[in-house]
């Protein structure tokens, strides 16, 4: 079977395997100085934005995602105030960061305004927040932006990154990670997309592997469901200065996120704590 | 983007969303009495095997699938020894339970030998126990078997059946789920798979709705990702005429399942939770 030019296609790059999705319509498409940024309306999973092609975000499934960047960190530190999110455009991590009451100031570091401008126009659900005044919609480089921030001058560090090719490449790197290193108070805590624990495992390897020799001692890779990414399986790495404190308990609203689950989500399976524990 | 005809693609029925693998070469294309069954080598999910234009196998990701339909029930009975497998075609879930040391005998019922024959085939790996003298190979109607087993006589019953359309349907029925408690010894549990928690959460409900109508006390979905089924995410429900027994420790090799898996899988997402609670 072939799908006709109803369908949106994302070839999951060098896995010889692709997700589409049924689209109505599209009601934006334009060519920002950074990338591609185009809207559907489809048919069952309300809309989609895209970058470059690749699903950036979808209405039914992104509760999974920033639920699970956002609640697992902010909970493991025991009273994070001020947090940096590195990308986010589409502004559904703030929002989650945002639910808590104890966080003050939150830096939001995208790359493309036009990013959050469509997400604003177009997901409007997830952009309720992007006026609470504690929020601070930065465009801007986030590596320079992470090179110029003070010493210990966040509690928490989000990097709500595309995947890592182009522009987004440098939020996996050792240098970065150092950097991160150097913003975060001694409580601190940084939390980073990691990609497919099926089709990536080399490289949340290698992420791990460099967080480490940044200095960050104690690390914890949560894993999820994330039906519209690669694989359908997706996750996040948690890394700390010092050992994870055991969460504080959640009282914000979610639909996905419990303590139950946070504490499931840092099970690996077998093959990949095999993975993981190898040098590279 | 479209795909060429190099692409096996699934639509995901009613869900307006798709998977589609690329396949080099197709090598098997058989109608038996019941099913269309196709076998392709594919670029990176080594070969796939298809029923009807659905995806039922894959040699990469399947193991996932096998291991959760499996070990959980196994290790939550204190002393499993008589099994009925139905459905289960690809053997793949009868390899899994024969590595255990206390099972005597599998009785797996399948409805179509086609299924099996070519497992044997083009997907050798999973059948690594089909001449294990413990195993019992029928190929019947598995409601049929099941009407006629004596009271008593298994320990556990696994339900590795296809989508509950066409044959398989009154595999999800509740005459059907009473006819398994009959069979079941009063220690029994029975354990099926059932679809998506993303996509099928109605369809999860109504299954655990019937199996409580059908006398077992206490039921627990387990979920686990599953790449190339709807959504990527996938479940099994387990049923218990009584309480559910703390897990036995695991003593063969497995590649996904851990006791820490086993207890994460079995924590639902608040979304899910409540739509679990909810009377139909």
């Amino acid at each position: 079977m072939t799908l006709d030019k109803t369908w949106y296609t994302e070839k999951w790059q060098g896995q010889g395997a692709a997700i589409s999705l049924r689209v109505t319509d599209k009601i934006h498409d334009e060519q920002t100085d950074y990338q591609r940024i185009e809207i559907y309306e489809t048919e069952s999973f309300g809309r989609l934005m895209t970058l470059d092609g690749l699903v950036m975000v979808t209405d039914r499934d992104n509760f999974i995602y920033h639920e699970m960047m956002t609640h697992p960190a902010i909970l493991t530190h025991p009273n994070p105030k001020k947090v940096l999110i590195i990308g986010g455009g589409d502004c559904g991590a703030l929002k989650e960061v945002l639910k808590h009451k104890n966080i003050v100031r939150v830096d939001q570091v995208e790359l493309d305004a036009g990013v959050t401008r469509a997400a604003e126009k177009f997901f409007p659900a997830l952009c309720t927040s992007n006026n609470d005044t504690r929020a601070n919609l930065v465009f801007d480089d986030g590596i320079k932006w992470i090179q110029k921030s003070a010493a210990a001058s966040y509690d928490l560090i989000i990097i709500d990154s595309t995947d890592p090719v182009g522009p987004a490449a440098g939020l996996f790197e050792h240098g970065f990670y150092r950097a991160c290193f150097a913003a975060l108070t001694d409580e601190g805590l940084l939390i980073a997309q990691s990609e497919s624990p099926l089709f990536h495992d080399a490289l949340i390897n290698s992420m791990r592997q460099d967080m480490n020799k940044s200095g960050f001692e104690t690390l914890s890779t949560l894993l999820f469901p994330q039906c519209t990414y690669p694989s359908g399986w997706w996750s996040a790495t948690l890394a700390s200065k010092g050992s994870l404190n055991q969460p504080r308990t959640c009282d914000v609203d979610t639909l996905y996120y419990s303590s139950g689950i946070h504490e499931s989500a840092q099970v690996l399976p077998p093959f990949l704590k095999r993975k993981l524990e190898q040098k590279i």
